[in-house]
């Protein structure tokens, strides 16, 4: 070999030895891995602060790996009806789903009590109880069992008690009452001698407007102004008792996820973290809004009397108990949450300033 | 050039190529700039939900960049005092102060209404003023004109109201007080006939133990348990109208800021609002704790009564009042804070159970 020749060769080979160990330096400063989920929705993408968080999430994965990371989300049914979700992650059929995991109570018992429940927490106490306390590992514990590694992706406040022909008055007057009310609070109006019934969002206006219906909830007031009820309903009840709170929750399958790079597992934990800071700053901020909008259109924003509500609270707690008493891990996380409940109760009485503080002057 | 030379030079630039090729998809994948920044604290990093964010913030963006990106954090007065930290950022001294941004009120007029003021809004609405509102926006052009960049880094709920030596049963009895108490909070007390100082968290205990001070505030309860007040005071007055929340910010030199790659920057900021969650569960995991433990040391969780609280916003609000006739800038962000709150006051007020409602049953 000549040594021009030799010269060439090891030029050549520094030169590549150079630009592999730049690239190693960079494989090793971030995760390279290309991530393309296609990841169905359970609710329509604009619900503000229930569902936005998945697209703050998408786009924040996408821009901050430079297009490596993206999670492509597809509305309610464009790939698999929402009811079938979890189901689609558990078998890998979708690497993710985004959904309100309320959805699958009739399957596991326990989920109602983190998609949002009766008299249960409201968001800052939950999230202290879900990160702190044992929320996180009981639902990771939950959901092992079906191959599925769950992430908090949204939090939001109270709903609004529903849409009522008649003004609530009194504990009798859910006595005979026709009402679409989902989850837990539906079996506690039950006991109360409702008729309860859960119809899909999309068919609720039609139901109320033929009256097949006397009542109903939804969600938050800032999203059931996107379904017009205030413009057949004019008694708008509050506070949402029969849910303090609303998650949405981003599930992986969990071979999908324990694949994944260490890097590229933080960072999604910090996305949806990040995307669950501002769903609920987006959402506190619509709501005064929205129900300023109805008291133009003349709904009448009532407060359930404190008597009503104490008595709802001693109904619910007789479901939660039955329930309990069926379910094992149901039991283990009411525990949970009403020993954090009961030690909160100190800050949460006495910390904060009465609720009306605002209006003193 | 023999047909071998050739082939050697050939395969040696297809491989240089592909290995050249790969880092750059690397590089485009995500940002590989080195960021090394020393970053000085007001407070000590142990501070839960206060400081705490800056550890998780630092560690989150080291693991997520394989360690690209690190802040290293000093303990206060290890690089340069508390107060000194503005100037500091400003100047390109160091690339980023982690602080609470009341210290520098004296300076400019308009921070406590970001770092905590009295019958400010609670952390939830503050979260919606300042991302969806006007917050982020105006603090943003305060910081401007100093060469800083802004980043909300951690948000915790109210302050104690503080410790007394005697318990507080009516306004006057703040006449003639020797209290250490900070900021706009100190400036009402000052108006009711208290005497006011302002010495450091460190020389508190000493002060009451030697009763130059009469009663003092500090902080959150959990955060006051670490100065042992409860050893020498026994009346703990809630709750802390003075600071219905307390924040920390990043501050970063802005010419610092603009040269980071916009996926840098869009890393950091995602880290700030994932840190300030993580933060904020902290606090409220660990202020009922707190409490139950001064409970043992029979320290008295007084709630000031409800006129005392309207008197004192009757004051604040003359305060405040004469603090925005003097400074356009706290007037600007004053009007939109009133504004906000007046507007959300119907959410706020309405759609949340009674704060008692954990203690019903």
């Amino acid at each position: 070999m000549s040594i021009s020749k030799k010269l060439s060769r090891l030029a050549c080979a520094i030169g590549a030895t150079t630009v592999l160990s730049a690239s190693l330096i960079s494989a090793d400063a971030m995760a390279v891995e290309k991530i393309r989920w296609q990841v169905p929705l359970a609710f329509p993408s604009h619900l503000v602060g229930l569902t936005t968080p998945i697209k703050h999430l998408s786009e924040s994965l996408k821009a901050i790996s430079g297009g490596d990371i993206q999670l492509r989300y597809y509305e309610p049914g464009e790939l698999v009806p929402p009811f079938e979700i979890m189901d689609a992650v558990s078998n890998g059929k979708y690497p993710a789903g985004y959904t309100w995991i309320g959805y699958d109570q009739g399957t596991i018992a326990s989920l109602p009590l983190y998609s949002g429940a009766p008299f249960n927490m409201e968001p800052p106490a939950y999230l202290a109880w879900y990160y702190e306390g044992d929320g996180k590992k009981l639902l990771e514990e939950i959901y092992a069992e079906r191959n599925i590694h769950p992430m908090l992706c949204s939090i939001i406040g109270p709903e609004g008690a529903g849409w009522f022909a008649k003004p609530v008055e009194k504990l009798e007057d859910f006595d005979g009452l026709r009402i679409r009310f989902a989850g837990i609070g539906g079996k506690v109006l039950e006991k109360l001698g409702a008729s309860v019934t859960m119809i899909p969002g999309g068919e609720i206006y039609q139901a109320l407007e033929r009256k097949t219906i006397d009542a109903t909830e939804f969600s938050q007031p800032a999203i059931d102004k996107m379904l017009g009820l205030d413009q057949i309903i004019k008694n708008y009840i509050m506070p949402g008792w029969h849910q303090t709170l609303t998650t949405s929750h981003l599930l992986v399958n969990k071979g999908v996820w324990d694949k994944l790079e260490p890097q590229s597992r933080a960072l999604i934990e910090m996305g949806c973290e990040s995307a669950t800071l501002k769903g609920f700053a987006e959402s506190e901020w619509a709501q005064p809004t929205a129900l300023r909008e109805y008291e133009k259109q003349g709904v009448k924003a009532q407060v359930l009397p404190e008597e009503v509500l104490r008595e709802l609270e001693r109904v619910t707690n007789e479901v939660l108990d039955e329930i309990a008493a069926k379910d094992e891990m149901f039991n283990r996380v009411l525990t949970s949450q009403r020993d954090f409940m009961k030690h909160h109760s100190i800050w949460h009485g006495k910390g904060y300033l009465p609720r009306d503080y605002y209006q003193y002057e």
